[in-house]
C-alpha cells in the first residue's frame, strides 16, 4: 500500500453471501481526478485477482500502477475528465480485510477461519466505499478478468446503478478448464509442507506452492504463440542450471515472475479469491445471462476479448455481448488479435486503449 | 509388465548420446502377429512418455493395451498382416533399464545418478531389440507424441531403415509452452518434501508432486472444448469436499487420473524422459528438418495432427508434412477435428483409425 492509499473502515456487521458475517471491515482505495459537483463522473475499476487499488501513479504516489498506461491525464480512461476509483477487493491482502487480516475476536490472522468469500461480497464491499464518497450513480464500471465477474455481481446486486459497463477478458462464469487450472494452483499451495492448514509463518512460507501456482498462472495468462515468438528454444543463462530445470529462456522468465510474486501475495487470500472465481456464476439466481441484463443494466456496454485467451476464451465474451445485444443494450464488441493471451489487457495498450477511449467519450 | 513381456539383455557397454555410458541394459518388449520369412513385415511402435510395451492385448496377456483399438487382428494396424513390435523406452520403468533400475555397480537404484538421457538413446536402444530379432529393415515405424520424437531420432541415426513413417501428434522439437508445462511438472516433483534428491522410498513417495505433475499433464493433454461439453460446471459428488478443491466434476476427473498414476510411474524416470523431450531437437545436428528428411527418409510418410492439441499444436505437424513434401517424400497429412486435444490418438479411434489403416494398406 502506497502513500496514496485511503482506508474506509466499516464498523457494522457485514453479512456474507454464502453465510457468516464480518463484524467490521476495512477497505483500501485510491482515486484519480476530481469528483464533479453532481458526483456524476465516477468511473469504478474492479481489479483482477492479485492487483491492489493502485491502478496508476499520481502526485502522491509516483509508483506505476497495474493499469498505468490506461488510467491518467489524457490516457484512455482520462482522469482530466473522470473521477476514477479503485478499491482493493474484499478478501485480498493489499489493505482490505481478508484472510491475512487480524480477526479482532482472536487477535490472530483469520487465515482459514475467514468465512467463505463470494465475488458478490467483493462487489457489495466495494459499494461501501462508493456510498462513503456520496456517489449514487456511476458513470461507468470497468471490469477486466476477475473484475468483470465483480462488475456482473455489481449489476446483479445494484441494478441500474451504472451508465456504462465494460467487461474485459472476462465471462459470466468459469469454464471447466479455468476451474481445473485454478484448482491445481490451490492444490499446490495447500499441499506445500509449510502451509500447515494456514498456520504458515514468515520464516516458513509456503513458497514452493506459491511458486508453482504463479508459474501455472503465467502459463494460463499468456499464450503459446507469444512465447513462440518471444522465447522460441533459446537457452537461458541467468539462473544456475538445476538438474531438471532452467535450460530454456521460457523457464527463467517463469522463475523471475514466480520470485516476484511469492512474497507479495498472501497464500490464504489467493485461495479464497481463486475459489470465489470458480464458484461465481452470474446467472445462478436468474433464468440466465439475458435475464440478468434485462433486470439490471440498460446502459452502454463494451465487451472486449482476445483471440489467444486460454483462461477466459473469446467465446465467453461473445456470449456476454450476444446476451446484452439480445436485451437491446447498446453494446460494442471487440475481438482483439493480441498475442499475449489473457494478460493482454495489462500490456497491449495499442489494441486496448483506442476502443476503451472511444467508448468512454 | 504382463505375461506377454519379453526381455532383451544387452551385456555390452551402451554409450549415451549426451555422455556417460551404461555397462549393460535390459529392454522389455512385446509383439503381435507373425514375422514373415523375409522379415519384411515388421511395424515398430514408439510410445508416448508413460506407456510401456503393452500396446495391445493378446492370448498371452488379455489385459487391454495403451493402443488396444488400433493394434490387433483386423484393426487399423492389422496383426493378421503385420508383425507389430513395441519396446518400453530406455529410461522408463516398465521393464526396461532406467533411473528406477538397480545400478549393478552399487546394488542400489540409479535414481539421479543415472546419466543424462536423450531421445536419441531411446531410439538407439530400441534398435538393439530390432537387431536381436534379425530385422534389418522395417515396414513401418509409427510414433505418436514422444514416440514421434523417437521416430525422428530413429531416422537420424538409422537413415533409410524404414519403408514408412507415421508421425502422430508430434513435432521436430518442443515449443516454449510445452517446455514451460513440463518444466513445471518436474518442479512439482523435485520440490516434493519426499523427493529428497531422489532418495524417496515406497513409504515416503513424492506423491504430492506426482499428483500435481499428472493433473498438469491432463490439463495439457486434453482440451478446453472437450471439457466444456463433457463436464461444464456440473458439481462433483464422488470425493469428499476439501476446503479448496473438489466442488466440480472436472476436479474429480483430474483426481481420479492422478490417483491412478501416482503409484504406477517412477518419479525419476518421469523426470528423465520429460527433460529428454524438452531437449530433443531433430534438427540439432542438421541444417534443418528438410536436411534430416533428405538424408534419412525416402519412404511413404503419414503425418496426423489435431486442431485442439495444446502440447503439440497443429502447426508443428504442418511443419513436418511441409518439410517432407519439400523433399519429395510421398506424404499424406491429416488435420483431425478431434475434441480431445493431444490425447485424441489414444481415444478418438473413429478419426485416427481410417487414415492409419488406409496408409498401411
Amino acid at each position: 500500500m502506497g502513500p496514496a492509499t485511503n482506508y474506509y473502515v466499516h464498523r457494522h456487521a457485514f453479512p456474507l453471501y454464502r453465510g457468516g458475517s464480518l463484524a467490521s471491515l476495512q477497505l483500501a482505495w485510491e482515486s484519480w481526478g476530481t469528483l464533479n459537483a453532481e458526483r456524476s463522473n465516477a468511473v469504478l475499476l474492479f481489479t483482477g485477482l492479485s492487483p491492489g487499488a493502485h491502478a496508476a501513479s499520481s502526485e502522491r504516489d509516483p509508483e506505476p500502477g497495474w493499469w498505468e498506461d490506461m488510467v491518467g491525464p489524457g490516457k484512455p480512461i482520462d482522469t482530466d475528465r473522470w473521477f476514477v476509483l479503485c478499491v482493493n477487493s474484499l478478501g485480498s491482502c493489499k489493505g482490505s480485510t481478508g484472510p491475512a487480516s487480524i480477526n479482532p475476536e482472536t487477535g490472530r490472522p483469520w487465515r482459514l477461519s475467514f468465512p467463505e468469500l463470494a465475488i458478490d461480497d467483493v462487489a457489495r464491499a466495494t459499494r461501501l466505499v462508493v456510498d462513503h464518497l456520496g456517489i449514487e450513480r456511476l458513470a461507468a464500471i470497468v471490469g477486466p478478468s476477475m473484475g468483470g465477474l465483480t462488475a456482473l455481481a455489481w449489476i446483479k446486486h445494484f441494478p441500474d446503478s451504472a451508465d456504462r459497463m465494460a467487461l474485459i477478458s472476462t465471462a459470466c462464469s468459469a469454464t471447466p478448464m479455468a476451474i481445473a487450472i485454478r484448482s491445481l494452483q490451490r492444490e499446490a499451495i495447500v499441499t506445500d509442507r509449510n502451509f500447515r492448514d494456514g498456520r504458515y509463518t514468515e520464516d516458513d512460507w509456503p513458497e514452493v506452492g506459491m511458486r508453482i501456482a504463479r508459474k501455472l498462472g503465467m502459463i494460463s495468462y499468456r499464450s503459446a504463440s507469444e512465447w513462440q515468438d518471444r522465447f522460441g528454444r533459446r537457452p537461458q543463462d541467468y539462473f544456475p542450471t538445476t538438474p531438471f530445470g532452467m535450460r530454456f529462456e521460457v523457464e527463467s522468465y517463469l522463475e523471475t515472475h514466480a520470485r516476484k510474486f511469492v512474497g507479495s501475495f498472501d497464500p490464504c487470500c489467493y485461495l479464497y479469491l481463486s475459489r470465489a472465481m470458480d464458484l461465481f456464476d452470474s446467472c445462478d439466481s436468474d433464468k440466465g445471462l439475458r435475464a440478468l441484463f434485462r433486470r439490471s443494466f440498460s446502459g452502454k456496454a463494451l465487451v472486449i476479448g482476445v483471440e489467444t485467451d486460454l483462461l477466459f476464451p473469446l467465446w465467453q465474451q461473445r456470449e456476454l455481448a450476444a446476451a446484452l445485444e439480445a436485451e437491446d443494450a447498446e453494446v460494442e464488441f471487440h475481438a482483439l488479435a493480441s498475442a499475449q493471451g489473457h494478460d493482454a489487457f495489462l500490456v497491449d495498450f495499442e489494441r486496448f486503449g483506442p476502443p476503451i477511449s472511444a467508448w468512454l467519450d
